[in-house]
């Protein structure tokens, strides 16, 4: 049945590049979006992405490329977003073709940072889209593995189990096992809130803090993401699961996160700015940690988010990292 | 008051150097006992253990040490047993002055094999201590970072909250915060699981699986851990604080630890013998992985147990890693 429907992802990264290899083990044809002509160009030539996880080869007959981002839209029956959160924003304002009846799935990892929406919000406000066809793809799951075909797990969120279901059929193969869960809402929360960890564990590394307490800023990690996202939406959960708990270690102790080593360098005195030009991208975490305090800011009562508030503190208020990661230690237990 | 208690450490390993060194923060006399003579006097002259943390130097007139179990039983209030399960059966048959008045607590990693008991259990039911006087330290605690002075987290658990608090008191220093906890009998099994999942992360490291899985792994085996816990002693706990997974992780995720190493090796392809002889010790997770088996069996309902049934399948019933690892893959989500 799924086999049917046409699949496309938007996006050229590495996170979108392990999408479509995903895909392609399952599925004749693949629409593949994405900004630049060079890279179409190079895949076209090379089979294989010039700049991410250019070791897997792809069959391009199996490809469907466009730089076109409606003609993809036009295309596909589910759309796949994999656009950093820098440049969604910008992305979604060509897209201009009525897409009502498609079903749009985020992988993206985080929220819009100009409107401070989850992406599935976005698509529900300002296309109409009902919030049955609209899913998420969660980890955890680096995308360096998925090229290397090492075991990963994912977890497929939607209203609609069925849709979930359909969508995890076409990710699975024999490294990819997938599950279900209808907490959509919840699961982008986990993906944006993971990578504010794993810039506090970056800071906290570079300050010479230990395993010791990189575990016990995890064990808070993971408490202050339950609070955050039952204040959002109340619903059961078990943040334990592979896409709250799991993600959140995949990143956390990841020497290769961006996220982290962005915080690394500022644990290691760089000031925010020079580590962004030395690391020559934006994290994903530093929007998500302005995302996640305003969105606190909102609540009339306001959740206790200890590590959120130092990272915070340290991107956007100018405060010294030594400092408030000292006052922080006195707040986790 | 806790410091006009008179305290003692048995047992010489790391973990029991790093707990003298964390009392000699604050109290002016510590007990030690160690069963080699040539440590204590090597600690006499060189002022530092042989073997363990030999970069922490002590000062001597704060030290009283004994080889005898027994006058050292006798000397103290407070008895802090930190002996590695292999051992801890004979040493304890040496024990024969009463010791029913005196509080007893347990830095032992793991259960006594030769009982299947934890320790405050064979001090209730062989010394007739009471509950209230029977503690127990968890971390998440490398002992190495004790002796570098790198920020940690304890929990001491105790039914009588006061006493927990007075010895939390006595370990708590610039580099050690302390925590309280009434669930004596859930840490002293968090503590023996742990080791379990560290070999099970290992075996999974050797076998070639990723970190996408061993963040899989962990997340599974933190729920895991929670229903064992429970079963075994149903309280109200959150299995998410640093007692429970942030110990979990710290060894779930270090490369030091032994038991992590352990399976390793077998994941690589050695036997269990010839893991254990190339480590020159037994990691305290091979007797664990018996005993949380044997006490699951003896539940007339058992409880999904998939990594602790993976672990004992592999040591102690020769089954093939690899293929056992394969069908734990499925078992886990």
């Amino acid at each position: 049945m799924s086999q049917q429907l046409k699949y496309a992802v938007f996006g050229s990264g590495s996170w979108a590049t392990a999408i479509v290899k995903m895909l392609c083990e399952n599925l004749e044809e693949v629409g593949w979006y994405m900004r630049s002509v060079y890279t179409k160009e190079h895949l076209l030539k090379e089979q294989h992405n010039p700049s991410y996880l250019s070791s897997v080869e792809f069959h391009l007959e199996q490809l469907k490329l466009s730089n076109d981002i409606n003609e993809m839209a036009e295309y596909a029956d589910v759309l796949i977003f994999v656009v950093p959160s820098a440049f969604i924003h910008s992305e979604l304002q060509k897209l201009t073709v009525d897409i009502t009846n498609k079903t749009v799935v985020s992988a993206v990892k985080g929220i819009i940072p100009e409107t401070g929406k989850l992406l599935g919000e976005h698509f529900h406000d300002n296309y109409n889209i009902p919030f049955e066809n609209i899913g998420v793809i969660a980890g955890p799951c680096h995308a360096e593995e998925v090229a290397l075909e090492r075991l990963s797990y994912l977890t497929i969120s939607c209203a609609d189990q069925k849709k979930a279901q359909a969508i995890a059929d076409v990710l699975s193969s024999d490294y990819i096992k997938t599950k279900t869960s209808d907490d959509v809402i919840g699961t982008e929360y986990a993906v944006m809130l993971k990578n504010i960890y794993a810039i506090a564990a970056g800071i906290a590394h570079g300050l010479g803090y230990g395993d010791n307490f990189q575990s016990v800023l995890m064990s808070n990690a993971i408490r202050e993401m339950k609070r955050f996202i039952k204040k959002m939406h109340k619903m059961k959960r078990n943040i334990n699961n592979s896409a709250y708990l799991g993600d959140l270690l995949v990143t956390g102790y990841s020497t290769f996160s961006r996220n982290r080593m962005f915080g690394n360098m500022i644990g290691k005195g760089y000031t925010v700015k020079s580590a962004q030009m030395e690391m020559s991208m934006v994290a994903e975490g530093y929007y998500a940690t302005k995302s996640a305090h305003l969105l606190n800011e909102k609540n009339k009562k306001k959740t206790r988010l200890p590590i959120v508030d130092a990272v915070y503190a340290v991107l956007y208020e100018g405060k010294d990292a030594k400092k408030v990661f000292q006052k922080l230690t006195d707040k986790l237990d």
